[in-house]
């Protein structure tokens, strides 16, 4: 991996999601694949990752390219959603912060779309 | 403090506020209340850190945690508001985006819930 | 330039502009000109910068106070702008993500106004 290609996505609103996911395309794209992305949502941003959301078969597309996605369990509870809601390509993390800030304490850099 | 339990968080709008206090207080309780946290409110964000807001209490009980408040300094004079409108824990800084940047050169992760 | 006063502000919003302003201008202040400081506006930020906008003569001051001025070109292209709709002291960027992480790998510190 090229130094400096780390990024970690904080995805907070479901209506981010879209433009979100283009970051990610274009970040690919410019980096020929070659570094590491992550998406983490946490809030209503966690709805943009549901398996009945619009962007499953994207979601999966990228994952296949490396992307990382992460959603926050505290979120998820206080919604009333659980595993079986997203994508097996999701992860869920006990906090969106805490896996935020482990990210950039690791050195990726952060953009909030 | 272990490494990399640092973190500012960027409150903007006082619509966030709960979900900022919500986020502090997920970290204090993963971290086991070992790290060092500060929120840094301007622009409309300083509303939600008001001697009359709805939070004056659980702000003392995470400042006794050991999490700082600041609020830029430029926004309150902006918005007709001084030191005696915000609680005694709450610390009143120059300016907003100066003290974030400072933290973060400090090696502060940065989050803006 | 003194360590610690590089920044890079993420506009997403026209909306946001001039808060963005705002900040650059209390930062410049404060670091008495000595510093670095970009704006890199992608999505629908980008149009605070157009040069029909509301803050042209703005742009140019802050500009030669050393200000960095970039525009996302996959933003422009999917809005119909041209590198012609934007003053001269804006720059245009392969892709706005892109520019932010190479600013925060080179140590940058970030903040979305």
């Amino acid at each position: 991996m090229t130094t400096g290609r780390q990024v970690v996505f904080h995805l907070t609103e479901a209506g981010r999601g879209e433009r979100t996911i283009q970051n990610v395309a274009h970040l690919l794209d410019e980096w020929d694949d070659d570094g590491t992305i992550e998406v983490v949502a946490n809030g209503d941003g966690i709805k943009a990752l549901l398996l009945t959301g619009p962007y499953g078969d994207l979601l999966r597309g990228l994952a296949e390219a490396g992307v990382r996605f992460a959603i926050c369990a505290h979120s998820a509870r206080a919604q009333g959603f659980t595993r079986e809601d997203f994508p097996r390509v999701v992860t869920v993390v006990p906090s969106g912060v805490g896996e935020i800030v482990k990210r950039e304490a690791e050195g990726f850099a952060y953009i909030r779309p």
